[in-house]
């Protein structure tokens, strides 16, 4: 146990090491390397985690972070408001979105079926899918959650509580990535990649 | 480049990423982790970063952090005055201490000469040391810096500096590390460790 002859250095060093995947001694090289630098650039750090966790607000709509009650996205009327994209968190929202191949919304659920975890379906924003498919008049809802067990036990309580809407349900495409090597893919994403084949038109790239 | 749907958590991204070995997704996931806790755990990381930055001082007789003028080590009338151990930075410091085997006091450098990064003596300080020679009476200076060029560089320094006092001048001992295979261990070190045996006296543990 290092012993720091500061106590507010402490202090931080505690803090960071809440911070996942940051331990006692990368905390300490980072509270090092603020005291090392300007008193500017530690009050635009400590001020911006305060500010953000203070004025940050979660969409109304699709429960995305937002500076606003309504997010950018949903307030965008240029969004194809009919293909609903579901994701897990903001994090697998950024990386779809980065993609630059979807156009539609979101909905962000705010975590996955996890009995483990403890958490079940009130937990997430599962609820008020329905009241958006009626309300935005959605045609295609699109399932991007994690290929595990409790992602797919999500895909399949969603799929089950909206099957009595006329609306279309798909799912990502699993399958060997670009420029994966065959051999070195795992069995069941090849199987899938197999079972889920499709017609090659002589176009390597499609959008939404 | 990831667009983030908020403007007060692109700031803690911006801010995080700044800091050594912390990229943007990195920086990402902790403002999103953050986000996810109580507001009390942003104020105490947000409040401890900038207090720490504005009140911790630098103790002005060995140069470390410190809550006050003078660091608990050297307030600490049961450290041995006579042995000085001169470190590059607080880490090694901490490295040191952490051992239990010192028992007199520090002097740290903030950094080792390095040409490249247009490090000179006189950014480091070693002008002092002199002083705290005869100050102090110290007897002995233990060179505990790096192996590298810089950190020979500055040793040598330091060594002619001190040369016309009568103070003893050791450096750690460099050898094999305890657990390591023979076998494994660089010609450098293991040459080393030859030229700088010492007697075996039946017992595998020393105190300073």
């Amino acid at each position: 146990m290092i012993q720091i002859p500061s106590k507010k250095v402490e202090r931080v060093v505690e803090a960071f090491s809440r911070l996942p995947g940051i331990g006692r001694k990368t905390a300490l090289r980072l509270a090092l390397h603020i005291l090392s630098q300007d008193e500017i650039d530690a009050d635009f750090l400590g001020n911006s985690i305060i500010s953000m966790k203070r004025d940050t607000k979660t969409c109304t709509i699709c429960h995305n972070i937002s500076d606003s009650e309504t997010c950018d996205i949903c307030a965008n009327p240029l969004r194809n408001k009919g293909i609903l994209c579901i994701v897990e968190d903001v994090r697998d929202f950024l990386a779809i979105e980065n993609t630059g191949q979807f156009t539609g919304r979101y909905h962000i659920l705010g975590g996955i079926i996890s009995p483990m975890d403890g958490i079940g379906p009130n937990d997430l924003h599962i609820d008020n899918i329905e009241h958006r498919i009626k309300q935005e008049e959605i045609s295609e809802i699109i399932l991007a959650l994690p290929t595990t067990i409790e992602g797919d036990t999500t895909c399949y309580y969603i799929y089950k509580k909206l099957s009595h809407t006329n609306v279309k349900i798909t799912t990502i495409a699993r399958g060997v990535a670009i420029g994966d090597e065959l051999e070195y893919t795992d069995e069941i994403t090849l199987g899938r990649s197999i079972i889920y084949r499709h017609i090659y038109d002589g176009s390597s790239k499609r959008s939404s």
